[in-house]
């Protein structure tokens, strides 16, 4: 590429790599999320897919059908689904959170409305169903249609879990594989499937896809407690704030005291907080060792990923994937 | 039946003609809204489902497999599809709409919230999904997924077009087509995809849900003009007051002088609206005989439908069919 000197990062290799069929997929979403009628979409939707973001999970369906040798056309259109349906989610997402900014810009619903939101998300799960219809392959499409269910369940369930002291991390796990890991894993299952892999393969890119999700997830949650604002572009508490139920928490609050138990049941379920609690919240999280553990945890899901990995062929993507795994928990390590 | 005697509505005839089969469709419908994860999610659907309608939809599938000689399981499958799609849409555009009111009952949004309902809606398209993916057949997976897009794209148009003096009636009639139509199409011609029908029957097929689809919305919004409140449950006007401009509103404005433009405009585009304008809309609606036209345009759709079933082999279905199109009409001739 005459670049590689420069590239360091693992979703920069996969970029690097995966630069000509990256293009292809961008050029498909731009042609399909044109709308014939309705001009608001294609500003909405330009909006967001300008904005950039890492393209990380079509890049997960390309490189996987990469890994196992596809030498097709539809990965493509397999990508630009699950880049759809994550555009989707996300302009759903702002619209429930009220967020007001995304990708270092307003969101959708600030510039436009919720209603735009709503049916734009609308137009392109329509629009990703089409696309992943056009390969013909039935496996496909229970596996997309499958993800799309668990996502939407996992948004529900977060709904009542958020703030909800009784969620334990069994329903965290729930509510992370609906917002990240379902699509994460589809996006490498599918691009097995594609390529007619020995049934191992697929179940170990399921694997990776799942456990990848699960760590990115978590790395999140953890950096929101003991992250560099600088580094993250997040406020150190903003789930705390926003009275969420993240697995720091869920740690602390399996071993709480009494007192502990009637802290966190003010500040996150019922949201009375005062100064000072974000710093009382964070001497708890300590005390009880909950950063550590969720650390480990993270830890433990890339170490899964990364073995899932050893069913694949090798392969310098098979690399760069496991190097993504590494790069995932990097800020935590 | 037994009952045969007390039927006299076309639907309701349907409704005793596939009775088993649409209680398989109940069934089916209340297995997939549930969800192992989130009670919430089945709440707020059950909440929808129970307060009835005619599920005319999943009927008009039922029955043109049964008209076609279908003799699977899978209609059943596709008629809970065509109705979770139908739900899914009225879940999002109560929020859109910011509706109080439906089928008799406060809507989700205003028992829960609006986001419960977003988030309920796409689990419901994502259960639609799962469920056409079923029968395995692409053919049917490409008209409902092309069906959704139309749908979302008919809902964004609308956001744009609604209070807009330019809208003509080729806008109209996209905007009605994604509202009503294309599920009113794409639910009658899958039941003859699935049965292996002629090409001509699928056709004929389509063009009838299509026509019977269209009927049904430009009946429904002349009678927010003429209705009686008492026999439709909608008061004069609702259409007028929330500034959306119809087709009798349409022709009247393609005839109008420049008085009746700038009172259109402040009334409609600014919505500037005083005491008397509801009464002056209507002078100026008789006097273009714009509620004529409209009438006109909804029994030439109704012909166009009646025409389209010639192409049906000759069955008790096909006359409910041919009857249920009159019906549509029935209170605005």
């Amino acid at each position: 590429m005459g670049l590689d000197h420069a590239v360091t990062k693992p979703h920069e290799q996969l970029a690097a790599h995966l630069a000509g069929e990256m293009e292809a997929v961008n050029a498909l979403i731009r042609d399909r999320m044109a709308s014939r009628h309705a001009p608001r979409i294609p500003e909405v939707t330009a909006h967001l897919v300008d904005a950039g973001g890492k393209r990380l999970r079509p890049m997960l369906t390309l490189a996987s059908a990469d890994l196992c040798g596809y030498d097709g056309a539809y990965h493509v259109h397999l990508a630009a689904t699950v880049e759809f349906i994550h555009t989707a989610t996300l302009l759903h997402d702002d619209v429930v959170d009220e967020s007001q900014q995304r990708r270092g810009r307003p969101t959708a619903n600030l510039l436009w409305d919720n209603k735009s939101s709503v049916l734009v998300g609308d137009y392109l799960f329509a629009r990703a169903f089409q696309l992943m219809v056009e390969p013909g392959n039935l496996r496909v499409l229970d596996i997309l249609s499958n993800a799309a269910a668990v996502i939407a369940e996992g948004e529900v369930l977060q709904l009542s879990a958020a703030r909800d002291l009784r969620t334990d991390e069994d329903i965290y796990l729930q509510v992370v594989r609906g917002k990240t890991a379902a699509l994460f894993s589809a996006a490498t299952q599918v691009g097995g499937v594609i390529s007619g892999a020995p049934e191992p393969q697929i179940t170990a890119l399921y694997d990776y896809g799942d456990a990848l999700g699960i760590a990115f997830q978590i790395v999140d949650d953890l950096l929101d407690y003991q992250g560099d604002t600088k580094a993250t572009g997040k406020n150190v508490g903003d789930d705390f704030r926003e009275r969420k139920l993240t697995l720091p928490v869920i740690k602390a609050i399996a071993q709480a005291n009494d007192d502990e138990r009637a802290f966190w049941k003010r500040t996150i379920e019922k949201g009375d907080q005062r100064e000072g609690d974000l710093d009382h919240a964070l001497t708890l999280l300590n005390a009880h060792g909950a950063l550590d553990a969720t650390r480990q945890e993270a830890l433990a899901w890339t170490d899964k990923a990364k073995t899932a990995m050893q069913a694949l062929p090798d392969h310098p993507v098979r690399r760069m994937l496991i190097d993504l795994a590494d790069y995932v928990v990097e800020r935590i390590s």
